[in-house]
C-alpha cells in the first residue's frame, strides 16, 4: 500500500524552517491504518516481544492496537509529571537542548521483551532515550524497534546496526 | 472481569485534595486490556458508529485499539497547538476555569456515526466539549460515548438521559 498518500506535509509546524508529517490522515482511514497495524502485529510477532512501549502521545496512537492485536502488555513512556507513581527517568537529546522520559517502576519486568513503537524516526535522539529508559529495569531485551515514518535523512544506521528496526514509510 | 484491581488510588495527584485514578496496570495487563477493548468493540458494533473521536492523550490509550477491532475511522481531538492543519476549536469548562480542544476541519463528514472514547468521565465538561466539537461538522451524529471509569459522584444524568452511554467501570 503506497502509504505516503496518506501523510500530509505542513510547512513551518510547528516553527519555522520544519515540515511536518501530518499523519492524521492515515488514523481517518479505517484500510490504511489497518494495514499499518497489521504489519507492525506481525513485526512483533516475529521479534517474539511480548510488551509494547510506546511513548506520548503519538506513539499512543498506533500501540494500543498492535498490543491488542499481537497479545502483547502495553507500557507507557510519558513527560515528567504525567505518571503519578515512582518513576524512572532518563534525560535525552532535543534537537536543541534536553528534554526527560519516565516509565513506571515496575512496568518492566525481568526477562521482558519489549518492541518500542514510536510514530517517527528523526535523530534517533528519542529512541535512545527509550532504549536506556527500558534497561533501568533489569534483563530487559530489546527485541525490536517500530517506526511509522523513517526520516531517514536525519540519523546515521547506528540503530539498526544494533537493533532490528522495522519502518513503513521512508523520506 | 473485576477491572477495579487494575486501578491504583494515588492521593494528591496531580495536586493535593485529587484522588487520580491509574489506569497503567490495565494497560500492562493482556487479559484486562483484550476485556476493555472487546466490551468497547461490541458497544461501537451495536451502535453502528464508523468513527471513534478520541482526545489526548489518555483517550489515544484505548481508541486506537477500538478503531482497529470494529473497523472505524478514528479522528483525534488535541489541546491547541498540535494539529498543524486547519482546525474547529471550542472552549470548555475545566473544574477551574476552561480550556479548548481541537479537531482538524473536515475530519468528520456529513452522516458520520461517531462513538466518542475516553478514559475517564468525571464532571462531563471535556465530554460536552467534544460533543459541541464534532457538532461543528455538519450532520454529524453521536452514536454513543465510552468511558472507561464513570466518577458518577462528580456528574449528574444529564449525559445518560440524551445519549447512549457505555462504562465499565464506576466509583
Amino acid at each position: 500500500m503506497d502509504l505516503k498518500k496518506f501523510i500530509i506535509d505542513v510547512k513551518d509546524f510547528p516553527q519555522a524552517g520544519v515540515i511536518f508529517k501530518d499523519i492524521t490522515p492515515l488514523l481517518n482511514d479505517v484500510d490504511a491504518f489497518k494495514y499499518v497495524i497489521d504489519e507492525f502485529t506481525n513485526f512483533v510477532k516475529e521479534t517474539g516481544a511480548n510488551v509494547i512501549v510506546a511513548p506520548e502521545a503519538r506513539g499512543f496512537l498506533f500501540a494500543p492496537a498492535i498490543a491488542y492485536a499481537a497479545g502483547c502488555r502495553f507500557v507507557l513512556v510519558r513527560k515528567p509529571g504525567k505518571l503519578p507513581r515512582a518513576v524512572n527517568d532518563v534525560e535525552y537529546s532535543l534537537e536543541y537542548g534536553t528534554g526527560h522520559l519516565q516509565m513506571h517502576k515496575g512496568d518492566l519486568r525481568e526477562n521482558d521483551k519489549v518492541v518500542i513503537l514510536d510514530d517517527v524516526l528523526a535523530t534517533g535522539g528519542t529512541m535512545d532515550g527509550i532504549i536506556k529508559l527500558c534497561h533501568k529495569e533489569s534483563n530487559v531485551d530489546i527485541a525490536g524497534i517500530a517506526c511509522l515514518i523513517d526520516l531517514s535523512f536525519l540519523h546515521d544506521d547506528a540503530l539498526a546496526k544494533e537493533y532490528n528496526v522495522k519502518t513503513l514509510i521512508t523520506y
